[in-house]
């Protein structure tokens, strides 16, 4: 393993003290990384932080795949002190407990905190890929995860465990390395896109492309395409929380005078000043092109790809066991999407938890709700010791 | 009641053979139409089409507003052969049976269908409104189709029937005129906006707003912001319907070599296809100033402003019987809106039937669910013959 400047010096400026960098070895050992739906990548680097020890006989290994937005940083450490995306769920004595797993939080392939992605050099040019990186699978960033790995000597995992589009990649990876891996937890997942949530991230990319500072991808990346960004988040984050959450937070409410747009048919309602706000402070850390090919391998992803039928695939996961996590509010990966995962991993004789909670947050509720996933979570990863 | 050439031309090309027009003698017969929120307009015209005979004594007639989108042609007629937006529920023998009644349409103030509205001349300033144009209330539309009955000699209505935006101005009229209403039909309304409506509608208005060619609301009317208002009526689309419906329907199809996009992250599944071809169908007949006014219109509506509650205002509705529909899959104007205001009326001892559908269309099912809501509404309107 090693670090290699070229590669990451454009997506290294949102990493921070505590991220580790993996350049891999590539398909064996060749330096190649050829990707699922075609194209080849050259020197990938894979971005990640781990937190607690690493056992002798390398058997506590809990993998932790993110959603589309988050970086690696899913937990404080000694060396960025600041709250990780999931700090309730990682850390001692916490539901995924350090004093117990080594835990490995990757980047996404394709994600720009540190990963190799559209904003990196391509070392064949020495020019930015911008639209010229190759089409991303959810199924190349559960590769790269896996090289990562491989290359850090760890070949089997305690669990693999994934929320959102991480989900997504959880389940890629107890498809495609079904020996390697022990425990699945998936949260609100899906086997494959609907087309209500492709046409909400089909509109959120058209936003982007509709910029004109996107400039077809090749945006100076002091000049990002800004508004279009804000925008597309503005719809994320309106699929990813729920209407009677806001409804019991915001209701009407009506932003004091001094926080009121002069513009016309501007910030009026407290809602529309909470997804201004939120929107912008996303869009300071994101890049554009990262937010498109992460977006469209979403929409792409299918187990139905790994054997004719979205059964054929559940059924290759070997797991002894798997927790399966869904949100009645979800209107991104609804509830019925994690039975559906449940049902068919369970049918092939493997056991299977579904939880269905009834959070009030949405597609988010991972994040926020630690009252209802703390306890699940802490309960299932005891009984993976037991 | 007369036509005025110079306060309809921008919209006029907008009309058929079949609208007709009403200037309005204003409040008090000035020639003043004196806004809800403040501002005044001059020389208000609305545009409206009618289907059936006017009974002798004025008794037989149905006004119906339509929801943001359409124009006053509701039904087909002899001076306009085409499809209107209501065709199987408007005509002899339908539910709204033209046979008995006297039904009219009104384009709603602010619409760009031929009513008075931020494309029209002001005839101060001999210019466009643009922006210019005052705040829109849901109060205005309803005053606007009032004021335009009194000029047609008409001022008791048998029934007011709205829909979605329309069934806002139906509660609205039927709260500022209630000796002049004796029944009133209301089908995906809502008697205030929750914030994940506002959130949508502020969202489609800020996507229109960031269009270049926007120009605060100046932009040539042959030069329309037509990007952003495609991206705008294609989250609009999304609002409207359900996602179960589109798993029905589309599920992961997708588009044929021949009809895909050749830009990098184009059109590649159906969905995003079905959403592409109707947002452009609708932009080449919305002008985008409209869709602002209508749509913040809606935010600000709120029948507890008549009278310091929603259940105050809904007490001021005098009708002998109200019909209330609402649909299980509508996500925008949910059906516990729809019960709000059926116990809202019927608390002040009112005489309400709530029919609570469970249709697949989403918020959209009036428009397309025959099947469900032609009995209902029949059944209804016989009743109130009875």
């Amino acid at each position: 393993m090693s670090t290699n400047a070229s590669a990451v010096n454009q997506s290294i400026a949102r990493t921070t003290a505590a991220t580790r960098f993996v350049t891999l070895r590539g398909d064996y050992g060749t330096g190649d990384f050829v990707m699922h739906r075609g194209g080849v990548l050259k020197e990938v680097v894979v971005a990640y932080e781990s937190w607690g020890a690493l056992s002798s006989n390398h058997d506590n290994v809990v993998l932790v795949f993110g959603g589309l937005s988050p970086s690696a940083h899913a937990c404080s450490s000694n060396e960025d002190p600041s709250n990780g995306w999931w700090e309730y769920m990682i850390g001692p004595g916490k539901p995924i407990d350090t004093d117990r797993f080594y835990v490995i939080c990757v980047n996404s392939l394709g994600s720009c905190f540190g990963s190799t992605n559209p904003s990196s050099i391509n070392p064949e040019t020495n020019e930015v890929y911008g639209l010229d990186f190759p089409d991303l699978s959810i199924e190349d960033i559960a590769k790269s995860a896996h090289h990562a790995l491989m290359d850090l000597g760890i070949d089997h995992l305690h669990a693999v465990v994934g929320s959102s589009m991480g989900g997504m990649s959880s389940l890629a990876y107890a498809l495609m390395y079904p020996d390697e891996v022990d425990h699945l937890v998936t949260i609100s997942a899906a086997t494959r896109a609907l087309p209500f949530t492709i046409a909400v991230r089909s509109l959120q990319r058209e936003i982007i492309r509709c910029d004109p500072g996107f400039k077809k991808g090749r945006y100076n990346p002091q000049e990002e395409p800004t508004c279009g960004m804000v925008l597309a988040r503005k719809l994320g984050l309106m699929s990813y929380r729920a209407a009677e959450e806001w409804h019991q937070r915001f209701n009407r409410a009506r932003v004091p005078p001094e926080r009121k747009s002069n513009e016309r048919f501007g910030i009026e309602f407290e809602v529309e000043s909470y997804l201004d706000y939120n929107a912008r402070k996303f869009v300071k850390t994101f890049d554009a092109n990262s937010y498109i090919y992460l977006s469209r391998a979403m929409d792409l992803f299918d187990v139905a790809e790994h054997g004719g039928s979205v059964n054929a695939g559940l059924a290759k996961i070997q797991t002894k066991t798997t927790l399966v996590i869904g949100v009645e509010t979800d209107i991104l990966f609804p509830v019925q999407q994690q039975q559906e995962i449940a049902d068919g991993i369970s049918r092939s004789g493997r056991s299977v938890e579904f939880v269905q909670m009834n959070s009030i947050n949405g597609h988010d509720s991972f994040l926020v709700d630690e009252e209802h996933f703390s306890p699940v979570m802490r309960k299932y990863f005891e009984s993976t010791l037991a």
